[in-house]
């Protein structure tokens, strides 16, 4: 994709934010009168209705469709994960992509549920970032790259982009780019992750304290905190939905690491996520709290905690729903259904 | 089905509740067995795991299966729809029958979108319910009928039902078989149902008050309570819980009058319903007010306020990725994916 192959530099992605487009006006509109004429009271599908709107307005034309999903999981490994932070080995990073080349993962049954192509991207797996409490997680050219290539993942004609991540000790790299972007204390922001136990979490919680501190006065934006406290499944995350917002891709944000990617964006530029729903409420403790930040509500709450973009499929499944309806339903002058009385 | 055919009384429905088989122990634990060795951390698909073994254990079968869903909307006409406390004329109900028939309603999308069969039962259209503001709203007779076509609704070989009423007015009789069953203000289970406005809700409290008041002496149990408030679609989802339970089909409850329908049973026996689950919370203002009493939480929250199993239909989907995820992941062995460090 062109956005992708010509970043080298933060400057360009920065650049690149300043020419996001906006919603296509006049889809949305179509969406919304057509859904006033569908046999239901009004608002009576909820935020079905609201879906197939959004859609319409981030697709750029009505009606909606999403008949070609596309799951991008993007793979990365963190020098952090040698200060013990998670109940996995790093290792695990690498075997799980391998389980989703064969299919066995929990992202390939549900892109078959959705018939989505799915995608995995490896980001250099046996080069992992440094560990950030030690010195900046990337470089400006890695972190950039990493950007980059997942721009790249965002080919033509894809109707709706799920985005997912895999990364061991990846939720103490998103944990510490909240606690530097929105404040609070570092404990508001770390969760067990794949299920750390007590003195596990004590330890990642100042894992992220020392890390932001150590960084504090170096992070000049957020794209410098995503350098220094992300991780390059983190800013490939981040490249993707930019990508998707220029090539008029609506985009279905999975849990917290994947929502944390995205807020990197969203604290360079409010609207940088108006194209982007958030999939699911993560058990992962600081989930709520960067929504509450993005104000954006999830679109399901099942207590999910497994990342590799589950929820978004899931949530595509809802996607499909709006669709359906908003094309498929009759009006009331179609069925001879009365109105109000 | 045997068990509708044979019914001619509520005697014989408070028998046929007593008969109700427990869930199957054996495939609800190997359902739990299999879910622990799966690639993922412990618990990380959330309610999906729940869903599998609770599949597993009313299916009677390991692995779950949901590949024939089928939905079942019950539509009837109430009585006291002549006390104006609907939006829409009662016309309505017999409208969206045929617009159900001729595929043009929000169900019909979503059936097609889930491949379940869908059949709409029609209770004697022409002929409402008593307006219960004067009299019991049906006689014993015509209460246990409509169950008994309620249970007729469950075929064999149906892996989940998905049921939904379709019925002007009927959430004024939800509402005040709620306020008889649950107690309270009558102002705490009205809502604004289609969408009506301020001085039509103030009618609608008044009516279930009014009603409840009326018959309060004379309605002995939860049965009672249905025969004199409730309506034929109300009766008959109830009778389809029932004969769901005793032919071994999941059930998905969708909203307000659904569950209120459901509640009846519950409240004759709080075990009743354990072969239930409610899809979705309903806009409609009582409805999380009867989940407490139930102690369900719904799978879904959209702000839906459609009926027609719309709410359902919707869930299946969870359903369906339940299965999928729980059939076909790899083990950890299978993967060589490590387990925690």
């Amino acid at each position: 994709m062109a956005e992708g192959d010509s970043i080298a530099s933060l400057d360009e992605v920065r650049a690149l934010l300043r020419e996001f487009p906006g919603p296509d006006l006049e889809a949305g509109t179509a969406a919304a009168q057509r859904q006033a004429e569908l046999t239901k009271p009004a608002g009576s599908l909820g935020r079905l209705e609201d879906l197939a709107q959004w859609l319409a307005s981030w697709q750029g034309r009505h009606p909606p469709r999403v008949e070609r999903p596309y799951t991008a999981v993007f793979a990365g490994n963190h020098g952090v994960a040698a200060q013990g932070v998670s109940a996995y080995p790093a290792a695990v990073t690498k075997q799980m992509v391998q389980n989703f080349i064969d299919g066995g993962a929990a992202i390939n049954q549900l892109c078959g549920l959705i018939d989505a192509d799915l995608r995995v991207y490896e980001l250099s797996l046996d080069q992992p970032t440094l560990d950030f409490t030690q010195g900046p997680a990337m470089d400006e050219t890695d972190c950039a790259h990493a950007m980059a290539y997942g721009m790249s993942a965002v080919e033509d004609g894809i109707d709706v982009l799920a985005l997912g991540e895999m990364g061991i000790a990846n939720t103490t790299s998103a944990a510490a780019i909240c606690h530097a972007l929105f404040g609070g204390a570092a404990a508001d922001w770390v969760g067990r992750g794949t299920g750390i136990d007590d003195t596990t979490l004590e330890r990642k919680i100042a894992v992220v304290e020392q890390a932001v501190a150590l960084h504090r006065a170096t992070m000049s934006d957020p794209f410098e905190v995503l350098r220094h406290l992300g991780g390059l499944e983190i800013a490939a995350v981040a490249g993707a939905v930019m990508a998707a917002r220029m090539a008029r891709t609506p985009v279905v944000l999975d849990g917290f690491a994947c929502t944390v990617a995205a807020a990197v964006l969203h604290a360079a530029d409010p609207h940088a996520l108006d194209h982007c729903v958030v999939a699911h409420r993560s058990a992962e403790a600081g989930h709520q709290r960067v929504l509450d930040r993005l104000g954006k509500q999830p679109l399901l709450d099942l207590g999910l905690r497994l990342g590799e973009a589950s929820g978004a499929a899931l949530a595509i499944l809802l996607l499909k729903a709006a669709c359906a309806c908003h094309s498929g339903m009759a009006t009331f002058a179609e069925a001879g259904v009365s109105g109000p009385a």
